[in-house]
């Protein structure tokens, strides 16, 4: 009998979820609101709209098949516990609802889905992790054991490989590269708190406040002036950066290079065979790869030189979050 | 029958083996010059006599016991291919001796002994390697499945264990933590050519570079301007701080500062149970663990707060390099 895996992703507007299959092909995809339910007490009742959404899912699949796992990607999931753990924009607590607990909010969310779905393991990471597994299993990782996953979206996420195994770090948490600190002077303010994190110049957001800083700061003309400067998108960096616009190149040029050094420390420890870049601001081609290649190259300790191949993820961005998501999935199914 | 395994430790002036078992227990040892074997063509000579007095050491045990595997660890060693490659101070060229093959001298070294050991698995990693396998099989980070082991001697040396396994990296060359950049200005200029390297900054070396900067530039008392600043070594700046001298704290809290800010970024994408230090430098207690520690607290992003454990080794100084060799020799035979 065929044998297809759950796939998960849960963002802060919709949670999306497909029926994949070994080689990554979906055979049934759907999707419900998650800020439907966007209160603490709300939870129970998204798990049940969830879960029946999934099972109409199953139901919907014109074969009958053997589902062997789920996997889940959610923000601040943890691996080890099956739960997601006080994440920024889920199941907040409502205005009226005063909880002694206030800052710690936990859902035990494979456990709960588990409840719902007799006998299939069931497991989560978050997104970031999700996508590396998704690039192992299906994408231009395949077969390759010891890599660096980079996520360039809002912020910079990013998961690790080592041995062909997740690196999820003793507490279910690695892969927070994007808070490495880069600590040159004047670093930027991060939604951390924190100052000079990578993904403050290393991310979609990041390339904005350059533009921003790049534009006050230099008089030369850019095709960027044209647009108010807190409306600049890193898409208008990259449409101008095509035109040829010299100020918009190097704003990637300083993007690339500040993610370059420290991907070359990242090199020095760990000595991937490849750093696979995934999101919206890794497809602006050769001006984001060849600065990030340059700086590496400059920065890395010589025995390390050209070892480290940098590639572009070969998931579907629109997909890549249920396929990484199922490939956790399938790798549940794996460790029974 | 007892298990033994051999440990042996390859300096620049001397190599130490010895019979361990799985207690850790060292049961006989020996030693034979490696400088005396100093240029290329020595090295079948060196092998020669290393297998002899390894053959002499087992012999000299007064019980039968099963020689269960050789581990080796050397500088430049790489465990995947079994080779030294180019080490700084072993086996160089002679003078006289013109090789075309010049700038890479590789030594097949666990091919070499193995061949002197009938049936017995020999495997080989570089020196901080085969400390932190040691501290995971015999020391504080027993039973710890995710740790970093950062040695503080000459240089700054590491070793990265997840899921419970050696991370080698791809090429075998993993766990250069020493040669992570600090990227404020004026980095001090590095062995390996390049400037700011970690290992400038908190090694033995680093702390009598800080020691003469501070001399220089500060115009405070301190006990250590009654010795020559070239000749201040990190032992004299332990004894001044021991003694209250200012200036000598502060240049372990500078040194500690800065070892604390890049674990702070090693935590925050492997998230180690631990952190263990070793060696000479390690062992300045509070000196230099409370700035560590502080550092680590001031820049850890909030989630792994409190979460890693600062460690020192249980390792015996004169014992721990070939006690972690061995290790490795005790883990080639699980790998059966």
């Amino acid at each position: 009998m065929k044998k297809l895996a759950i796939g998960i992703d849960i963002g802060g507007t919709n949670t999306a979820f497909g029926l994949v299959d070994e080689n990554g092909d979906i055979f049934a995809e759907s999707v419900i609101s998650t800020e439907r339910y966007k209160y603490f007490s709300d939870y129970p009742q998204y798990i049940t709209a969830l879960c029946e959404a999934m099972h109409a899912l199953c139901n919907s699949v014109s074969f009958e098949f053997d589902l062997i796992g789920i996997g889940i990607g959610a923000p601040n999931a943890n691996y080890h516990t099956g739960e997601i753990v006080t994440p920024a924009n889920l199941w907040k607590f409502a205005p009226d609802e005063s909880d002694p607990r206030e800052e710690r909010r936990v859902f035990h969310i494979a456990e709960d889905i588990a409840a719902q779905f007799d006998g299939v393991k069931v497991a989560v990471t978050n997104d970031a992790n999700a996508a590396t597994i998704g690039e192992m299993v299906f994408g231009s990782a395949k077969g390759v054991k010891d890599f660096l996953m980079v996520t360039l979206g809002t912020g910079l996420g990013s998961g690790f490989v080592a041995n062909g195994e997740m690196i999820y770090g003793h507490d279910g948490f690695a892969g927070e590269l994007g808070h490495v600190i880069d600590r040159r002077e004047n670093g930027r303010l991060c939604g951390c708190g924190r100052k000079g994190c990578l993904e403050t110049y290393c991310s979609a957001t990041g390339v904005t406040r350059t533009a921003r800083e790049f534009l006050e700061n230099r008089t030369d003309d850019s095709l960027l002036r044209a647009i108010p400067t807190d409306q600049i998108t890193s898409k208008d960096v990259y449409d101008a950066a095509v035109k040829g616009d010299k100020l918009a190149q190097d704003i990637f040029d300083f993007t690339g290079t500040i993610l370059g050094e420290a991907l070359a420390d990242f090199i020095a420890f760990s000595s991937p065979e490849a750093i696979v870049l995934f999101g919206g601001l890794a497809k602006s081609g050769d001006y984001i790869f060849k600065p990030i290649q340059k700086a590496i190259d400059d920065n890395v300790l010589p025995i390390y030189k050209g070892k480290a191949k940098l590639l572009l993820s070969e998931l579907k961005d629109a997909d890549a979050a249920v396929l990484g998501a199922s490939a956790l999935g399938w790798e549940a199914k794996s460790r029974l």
